[in-house]
């Protein structure tokens, strides 16, 4: 089961043409090759070409999704965005929706954007550090298909609700906070299954709202546990807030879908998956120097990070740098793909006529 | 160990006398009874009347708050601020500026202020909550002084700094998400070491970087966990970001101390505290009619509490719905003080000249 390598490049190239072929134009090709081998870079496999078919390929061939992404202005000001994404790509809707806001905010220092009709868009990270080469604060929150149970409740009320923020620094790597609001996002319970792991108990619980250590149990009926975990203890109140501020912010606020409402990427359904998502741009300069603001970031990040260690710890991290570590990595050595993701690539990409045949970046690594 | 109950009217006029006493303009002192009366009302009883010598009142007599709060706006522009708070009461300083965020948010739809060299000001929730009649969505942070650890560290790197979002609803209750960063303020940890109650040992660590359920061993040189508790397992990392974020948008945004820096308002040292506060209110009807906004979250927010209970549960809240209860309780009932509480507000009246002769408000709670 050892992973086959193939190049950052290649793997662009090919989901480019992977949409093009279900007449994606191609800049906008371009747009969800980069945010999904983006992911696949900082070590995000959940989020990469794992899900090229699962996603968005399967959702396009039905046309469940429309690749033209007619993505439309509501409404706007100086400082703000109502988009409806026109049922298109969400990577494309994304994108589009945050370099207005970052326009805009060149113009009025902060600018904030909501968006509806909407479909899963990768990353949240990558719409947020769009802002970093501006060196101004990116923002961005989504909502999801409910797969979280609001404290002392046992039905998936509320999604994964990611928040996202990216601030830029000096010396230092930049902080990128990245963060689902339940303790783990679906895509890690799947992965336990697949490895045959138990999980912990305090992650989940079956479709009667008892704890399961069960991966397979918690996909089948069962739901996630918000951030802080079940009941009071440990405040898990705090993540189901979160969440649900994340789907006010997005859903309520940019009139998409919300709650047990929202549709899945994997569903089946005719109806569109009318996510929502709220991205914002703010400059620095509106308080401070940025070479002051950076300057003081840095030191901050430095003496958490000299800070003494736990006994049983040997390095602490600041919220991105584990990921800008990996992508430098990944840049050079390749993007590790597991035989089972290769196959169904495989098995895709000769169905639909667009034939996955990229030579792996390490001749060691070459199929046999 | 039975309470006392106070009018809330009256303990308002003690703080306002209390205040008036160390020099601070009657206004002002009527915005700090406000702010600690409210926390007392809405069951926040470590940010209440109890502090009012411990957090305020010593650092007045010892001349380390400015008792005028001469606050200056360092910059502004259509949507901004960037304000010193003058070394005078947080409570003044962030009531003043969020009045300022409020104004600017009429014209310019949204508005948010940075604040450096301020105090401790009570309960976030306040200043995020005076949005609620403008029906604006209000956004409070600040960092406080150091007694979290960062994920896989043992010393007290950044405060419990709490994010406070305050949304209008409909018919339902406004959305009051209020939590501090960490699984718990140091107020949780006091109050079970008051009552020689063991801690749960995700909550925190000694001074040696090992769990500890001993309250006393943590206040004495250990640490809080952040939300998500120690290590990866719950993604501690999570509240540890959360953390750091609006240190981010507080300390250094603001030009306040951060970090291992802040000062404490339990401090005895002749450095100002300095502590950095972020506020923002954004008008809905950027994006959406205030109608449909309302109604949609009236929607999701009893689409929650009717989902299915589990089975040890009886009840699904939204957040700000228990404080809402308790205020409208503790408003007929009157507030309850501790009779340690109690003695001590008597004896520092007593010593600084301002006696607290309040009569309590049931005669059965009369004291022998």
């Amino acid at each position: 089961m050892k992973p086959i390598y193939f190049k950052a490049e290649d793997l662009k190239q090919y989901i480019v043409d992977f949409m093009k072929h279900f007449d994606v134009p191609k800049t906008d090709a371009e747009v969800v090759a980069d945010v999904l081998v983006t992911a696949d870079l900082r070590g995000i496999d959940s989020h990469g070409i794992s899900r090229l078919y699962s996603y968005y390929g399967k959702r396009l061939k039905e046309s469940l999704i429309n690749p033209q992404t007619p993505t439309e202005i509501l409404s706007e000001t100086a400082n703000s965005l109502h988009i409806d994404g026109g049922n298109g790509l969400g990577q494309v809707v994304a994108e589009r929706t945050m370099s207005k806001c970052i326009e805009k905010a060149k113009g009025a220092g902060v600018a904030f954007a909501s968006v509806r009709n909407s479909n899963h868009f990768g990353i949240a990270g990558y719409y947020a550090m769009m802002a970093l080469p501006e060196n101004m604060i990116g923002i961005t929150l989504t909502n999801s298909q409910p797969l979280v149970a609001p404290t002392h409740g046992m039905r998936p009320m509320l999604g994964t609700n990611p928040i996202a923020v990216a601030v830029p620094a000096g010396d230092e790597k930049d902080f990128v906070l990245d963060m689902a609001t339940s303790v783990v996002p679906m895509g890690k319970i799947s992965m336990h299954q697949e490895r045959n792991e138990e999980i912990p108990k305090e992650w989940g619980m079956d479709g009667n709202g008892k704890p399961t250590t069960n991966p397979k149990i918690l996909q089948e009926g069962g739901a996630l546990n918000p951030l802080g975990g079940r009941g009071e203890k440990m405040r898990g109140y705090k993540g189901y807030g979160l969440s649900l501020l994340v789907d006010i912010f997005t859903g309520i606020l940019g009139g998409a879908s919300y709650g047990p409402n929202v549709g899945s990427p994997l569903g089946t359904g005719e109806s569109n998956v009318d996510i929502g998502h709220f991205f914002g741009a703010m400059k620095i300069e509106l308080f401070r120097s940025l070479q002051e603001f950076k300057a003081d970031l840095d030191t901050l990040m430095k003496e958490l990070k000299q800070s003494e260690k736990a006994p049983e710890a040997d390095r602490i991290y600041i919220h991105g740098e584990k990921e800008f570590e990996k992508m430098k990595e990944k840049s050079q050595k390749g993007i590790p793909i597991l035989p089972s993701v290769l196959n169904s690539l495989e098995k895709v990409g000769e169905d639909l006529g667009v034939p996955f045949n990229l030579e792996p970046c390490h001749s060691s690594n070459k199929k046999g």
